[in-house]
């Protein structure tokens, strides 16, 4: 890539996990004049430190000094807390972002804070089911979206576009979407997902037992990869996102509940897996 | 591999879908003095031929001739004609055996038959989410169980020793379970499984829609690569099985309720989550 001047000179990441650890990779492989603080517990930052990701070492968001850019990237109820903070330590010019998975909560907090303060928020579709900076990457958002959730009542539009390009030096490709709908979709597409890979994985393994899973096809591990996923993540989201979350969730178990009682009409079973095929195939466009 | 003499001199398979295609294809690659005759439509017998994996084509297995073996592979309900009819051709000394994937249903009819008749039920744990001819390979079976569920009243144990050299050379696993109990497995690890990602995928399309659906994560896809497969070969297994696929439905049910109820539960979801975790990482022991 040309070394164009990255749209952040400093930028300070709060939570080195995965999405935050892959960030301050990116960032570094992209832009190797930006210089990035990292804020977490200190056997993190070392980990950090000693892989090259970060310039400075801090385990507390007051302590990152003046920077250009405040991304907070822990689970969403401590990024509630982190945002108070920045916001009462952010310099007039500092942009400040998240990578949440639900967004009203943060949007909403958000619009309670001083109007000085520039806000944006963010979610990067990525991810994998192991979490930790262990398994960061560089190339974890390559041409994979990452929503920005601008509040309407957002002065400037300047921000948004430096996110833009930070994001696409990342190999994101980023779009807009209100915070309500993106919580709605990632209660259908990512949450109900993630909550059915475990509720199965559970069943399945109660119902079959060590000595039978043994006997599993391919299907099974394919199918709760996710089961996997640390629970860390997921109790700030299954909370935060509980009403669109518990509507997903209502309209599995009915569709499973009929389901049950169409195992032998062939025509309702070939009707309901035609359809799931139309929705894959729809899918699969947009995919990898 | 050595060129050891094949197991069966002549092998019948009716139907060359996925499974009967690569069980053709991989006879054809161990053994190549093996002889094989394909039943099925003309259009797949043609394609069948076209890419050299059977000797012989014929569309109804009372045409296939006296062979050492004849391999029911057709879906399960079609299996069970087809029992009748490969009965009341065989030469005394033909094994019959299926690949379908319920058990208890075949095991049965095959009891009622004469007591000359040598039937032993097989379900190979391989598959694919395409099915048909065109996505058979001689590769499919390679390090993955294959059961075999022999009648207890089964007077001979040789039948079943060939069969273990012939699924051995394919290079699967062959393994013995009751019928009985491969039905129970089965549906907690695999019609469970189908189930759970056909509905998710119906739910997350409904929820999202085609427009939403491009922001849909890795987790998304690979979660409902089952929903993919074509219904043809689930009506059956659903009717079969329904008893024990409803008991499994029931749990999953129920486990997806108690979820609904606990999502604002940090401590039950955790629990949840670690579980199914703990039974991931068991499933991943026996996993490729």
């Amino acid at each position: 890539m040309t070394a164009t001047a990255p749209p952040f000179s400093t930028i300070a990441i709060a939570g080195l996990g995965l999405i935050g650890g892959s960030i301050a990779l990116g960032v570094r492989d992209r832009w190797s004049s930006c210089r990035i603080v990292g804020v977490d517990r200190p056997a993190v930052l070392s980990h950090a430190q000693g892989s090259g990701a970060i310039d400075r070492a801090v385990t507390r968001l007051a302590d990152a000094g003046e920077v250009d850019l405040i991304i907070l990237a822990a689970p969403v109820s401590q990024n509630l807390v982190l945002l108070a903070e920045a916001a009462s330590h952010a310099a007039p010019h500092t942009v400040i972002t998240d990578v949440g998975g639900t967004k009203r909560d943060i949007v909403a907090a958000a619009e309670r804070l001083p109007a000085s303060i520039s806000f944006v928020g963010g979610h990067p579709i990525g991810g994998a089911e192991r979490g930790g900076f262990g398994f960061a990457r560089p190339d974890l958002f390559v041409k994979r979206p990452w929503i920005f959730t601008p509040a309407a009542a957002s002065a400037s539009a300047a921000p948004l576009e430096r996110l833009f390009a930070l994001v696409r030096g990342l190999g994101a490709e980023p779009t807009i979407v209100d915070a309500a709908r993106h919580d709605l979709l990632m209660a259908y597409l990512s949450h109900l997902t993630q909550l059915t890979a475990t509720a199965l994985m559970h069943v399945a393994g109660q119902g079959a037992a060590a000595d039978g899973l043994r006997l599993a096809g391919r299907g099974l591990l394919d199918t709760t990869r996710l089961a996997s996923s640390p629970a860390s993540v997921w109790t700030d989201i299954c909370d935060a996102n509980a009403d669109l979350i518990g509507q997903a969730l209502d309209q599995l178990i009915e569709t499973l509940r009929a389901l049950r009682q169409d195992l032998g009409n062939a025509d309702r079973i070939d009707q309901l897996f035609s359809e799931a095929a139309r929705w894959r195939a729809e899918l699969i466009k947009h995919g990898q």
